[in-house]
C-alpha cells in the first residue's frame, strides 16, 4: 500500500513507519501495544482545513468538533487551542470538556434523551447552547432554566426528511427518526414557536444534521434547501429570526484506497454557498453557520498498533494472522463492516508475499477478525501491524470484552510522543465489582469440588 | 407478553414485575436505571440443572461455567459455590477469577491467541488446565512451563469442521477459523504427538467447541463423531489416552416466544449419551466428559431495566420510546441483530395499547433502537421498561460510547437485593485522561474564541 499523501506518515531509512514523526515500532516497543496512536499535527491540520474553509466561504460561520469521535482531556485542549468550539452528547463528555477546562461558552449540548440532571449540569455550566431534540425536553428545560435562575440559550433539531445515502446506523435526517422535531404536520414549527415564547428559553437557531460518514454530498443541498425554507417560515411565525444555523457534521473518510471522499473544504465550500444562496433568495439575514465535524478530524488522524502472535496457516483456504487487540479496541468492524487500510510497520519495503492474509483478533468470537485480506510482506511473529483510520469511533466505542484492558492511547506531534490515555489495568477490570454481603462469607469451594464425581 | 415458566420472575399485587422476588420498580428507584438485575436463583438452578443432567447420563461429567458470557467476583462465588469449573479467556478474566479466589485447578484458560505475559501467569497460578489453540502456542507454553519450573496440564483444542447453524460471527468449529488445530491433514494429530512428547507439558485430552446460541443440536453429534474419532487415532499414534473430551459449550437461548430452544438437559444428555456410545464402539476408555454452557446459565437471569424519557410520536410513521440506556450496555441489538422480550415493569397488568412502539437509546446513533416492534401498555415518561435474557453478553460487552457510564448490576434473591458491580461515575471515564506535557500548558482559549470571525 503506498502511503497515502493526506497523512502524516512516512517510512524511516529501516523501513518503519513514522507516524508525526516517531517511529511506529519504537512506539509499540515503549508503551505496549494494542495502541493507539494520534497524530496531532494532522488533527490540528484538519482543525484548521475547516476553519479556513469557513473564513474564506461564509461572512460568519464556526466550526464545532463533534466529541462524540474521540473525546479525551488532551483533545479538548487541541479543539480549544484550535478556537473551535465542542459538540457534546452527555453528561459524560460535558464532564470531560468541563474538566479539561474546555470554554463552556463554545460547548453545544446534544442528545436525543437528555435527563434532568445532565439539563441541569448543562444549565448550570453555562453551555453555549443545548440543542433540544424534542418537545418533552423543551419543557424540561425550561423547568432546568427556572430552576437555575438563568434562561437557557437554545437551537432546536430539527429532522428535515433527506435520507442520506451511509449506513442504517448511522442515517439520521430521514423522518422516520429518533432525533428531531419532524419538519412535516407543523411539528418543528410549533415547537419554534413554543421556545420563542417561553421566558426561560432564548431561541438562537436551528440544527439538522443527515448523518455520518457520508461521501454523496447532494443531500446535504436537500437539507440546506428545507432548512432555509423552514427559517423564513418560522421567522414569519414566531418573529424570531434565527441567528444560528447549525448544518451538522458527517463528512465521511477514505477507508480504503478506491474510495473517493470529498475534501473538508469542498464540504464546508458547498454547503456555505448554497445557504447564502438559499438565505439571499429568501430574503433572510444570513444566519452564523455552524458545522459540526467529527470523524473527518480525527479519524485519519488515528492509527491503532498490534503485535503479530500466531499465523495459523490452513492450507488451501486460508492464512489467519493472529493480533493482540480486535473487536474490543475496534468493535467498528464487526458492528458496520468498515474496512480498514493497514501494514507490517516494520517491514515497509519489504516484498510482498504470495497471497492476502486474514488479521483475526484476541477475542472469542469468530466475528472478530480486522481485515479480511491484508496484502504485503509476509507476516511473523513479533510484527507490529498498523491499523490506519482508527482515530474516529475506536476508542470512543471501545469495550472491556473478555475483560481485556482497554489499550492506552498516545498523542505524538513532530517527533515527540507522551501518553494521552493510561492503559487500563487488571486492577481497573474488577474496580467495581463488588460482592453482595451473603456471598462473601462462602469459601470459595464446593463441596463436589468441581467434578461431579470424585477424581 | 406472558411471563416465562422458565424464569422467576412474577407480578405483584400493585402489576409490578418481581425478580427474584424484588420489585423491579422499587429497584429501579434505590439503584437508579440503567440497571442490570441479575436473579441468582435462576442462575443457581440453571448451574444444578446442567449438573444433574451431567451425574444421570454420564460415569464422569463436569460442567464449566463460559466466564465470557458474564464474569465479576459475584459471578466467580456463586460459580465456587455451585460446584462448577470455570472457563476463562483472558489475562483479565483469570485476574478476576483469581481476585474472586476461585480455586486456580478448577479454572479452564482459553483463548486464541494467548500472550506470554498470560501463559505465565496461568502456570504460576497453576491453572487446571490450559487449553491450547495453535501450535505456537504449544511451544510458547513449553517455555513458560519451563520458565515456571512447573508443567502444563494441558487440552488441545481441535478444529473438527463442524458448521453449526448460528450467527457467522459466533460459528467456531467449520475449518475455516481462527481458532483450534485443524484435524484436517494430520495437523491436530501432529499437535498431539508434539504435546504426548513434551517433559513440560501434561497432554489431558481435546477440546472443541462449534458455536454459540446454536438452538439446532445436531452438528453436536458430528462433532462428537469427528472428535471420538480423533481420540482413537491420537491414543494410538500418541500411546496417550484421553482423559478429558471437552464438548464446549453454545447452546442457545430463547430470546423470543416464538423460538423453539432445547433445554440443557436435552443438551448434556444429547451429547453424553453420543460420547458413551461412539467411544464403546471404539473400544475407548470413557474420558472424563466437559461441557463450557455460559449464555444459557446467566442470559434468562438477566433483566435491564431503563427508564422511559420521551415518547415521540411520528404520525402515521412510528412511535419512539426513549430510553435512558442503549446500545453502550446492550450491544448485542446492533451487532448481531438480537431480539429482546420487555415489558413495562410497573403496568403488568395494563390494557394493551393500539398499536407498537420502537424503544430507542440514549446514544446519538440511529442504529441505537434496542426493540423495533415492542406491544403492551401506553408507554409514558417515568415508565421503567424491563428488557429480558440480558444477563449474557451485555456487562461484558458493554461500551463507554458517548461517554456514558456503565450501568450498576444489583444481584437479586429471595426478596434481598445487593449491588454486585457499582455504577460508573463520571470521575471514573476521565481516569485515564493525561493531559502531555505540551499541551499542560495551555490556557484553554484560541485567540479567534470559537468563531472565525468575531461577534
Amino acid at each position: 500500500m503506498p502511503l497515502d499523501e493526506g497523512r502524516t506518515v512516512s517510512a524511516s531509512n529501516e523501513g518503519h513507519l513514522l507516524i508525526g514523526g516517531c517511529d511506529a515500532v519504537e512506539l509499540a516497543r515503549r508503551y505496549g501495544t494494542p495502541l493507539y496512536v494520534l497524530d496531532e499535527g494532522r488533527v490540528r491540520e484538519a482543525m484548521r482545513a475547516y476553519r479556513r474553509a469557513m473564513e474564506e466561504s461564509y461572512p460568519k460561520g464556526r466550526v464545532l468538533y463533534a466529541g462524540k469521535a474521540l473525546l479525551t482531556a488532551a483533545m479538548c485542549r487541541i479543539a480549544a487551542e484550535e478556537g473551535l468550539g465542542l459538540d457534546v452528547v452527555s453528561g459524560g463528555e460535558l464532564y470531560t470538556a468541563l474538566t479539561a477546562q474546555f470554554p463552556p461558552e463554545r460547548i453545544y449540548f446534544h442528545g436525543n434523551n437528555k435527563s434532568d440532571e445532565e439539563l441541569d449540569m448543562a444549565v448550570q455550566a453555562g453551555v453555549g447552547r443545548i440543542v433540544v431534540d424534542n418537545e418533552g425536553e423543551l419543557e424540561r428545560l425550561e423547568r432546568a432554566a427556572q430552576r437555575a435562575g438563568r434562561p437557557a440559550d437554545v437551537l432546536l433539531r430539527i429532522t428535515p426528511g433527506v435520507a442520506a445515502d451511509t449506513h442504517s446506523y448511522v442515517r439520521t435526517g430521514q423522518l422516520d427518526s429518533k432525533f428531531g422535531i419532524p419538519m412535516a404536520r407543523g411539528q418543528a414549527l410549533a415547537a419554534a414557536k413554543r421556545a420563542a415564547a417561553s421566558p426561560w428559553l432564548r431561541l438562537r437557531g436551528y440544527h439538522s444534521h443527515i448523518g455520518s460518514q457520508i461521501t454523496d454530498l447532494s443531500p446535504y443541498d436537500a437539507a440546506v434547501d428545507l432548512m432555509v425554507r423552514f427559517l423564513a417560515e418560522a421567522q414569519r411565525e414566531t418573529g424570531v429570526a434565527a441567528q444560528q444555523l447549525n448544518m451538522g457534521g458527517g463528512l465521511g473518510i477514505r477507508y480504503l484506497d478506491e474510495q473517493d471522499v470529498p475534501a473538508p473544504d469542498a464540504f464546508v465550500r458547498r454547503i456555505a454557498r448554497r445557504v447564502l444562496a438559499r438565505v439571499e433568495e429568501a430574503g433572510l439575514p444570513a444566519p452564523e453557520l455552524l458545522l459540526e465535524p467529527g470523524r473527518s478530524i480525527v479519524g485519519p488522524a488515528g492509527v491503532t498498533l498490534y503485535t503479530v502472535g500466531f499465523v495459523k496457516r490452513i492450507p488451501g483456504v486460508r492464512t489467519y494472522v493472529m493480533i493482540d487487540g480486535g473487536m474490543g479496541d475496534n468493535p467498528r468492524v464487526a458492528l458496520y463492516r468498515t474496512r480498514h487500510r493497514a501494514v507490517l510497520a516494520n517491514k515497509l519495503g519489504a516484498a510482498p508475499a504470495a497471497g492476502p492474509v486474514a488479521v483475526a483478533g484476541k477475542y472469542c468470537e469468530s466475528g472478530d477478525v480486522l481485515i479480511e485480506e491484508l496484502h504485503g510482506p509476509e507476516p511473523e511473529p513479533g510484527d507490529v501491524l498498523a491499523v490506519f483510520d482508527t482515530g474516529a469511533y475506536n476508542f470512543s466505542m471501545a469495550s472491556n470484552y473478555n475483560r481485556i484492558p482497554r489499550p492506552a492511547m498516545v498523542l505524538v506531534h513532530q517527533g515527540r510522543h507522551e501518553l494521552m490515555v493510561r492503559r487500563e489495568t487488571y486492577a481497573d477490570l474488577v474496580a467495581r465489582d463488588v460482592v453482595p454481603s451473603w456471598l462473601a462469607a462462602a469459601t470459595g469451594g464446593g463441596a463436589a469440588g468441581g467434578s461431579t464425581k470424585p477424581e
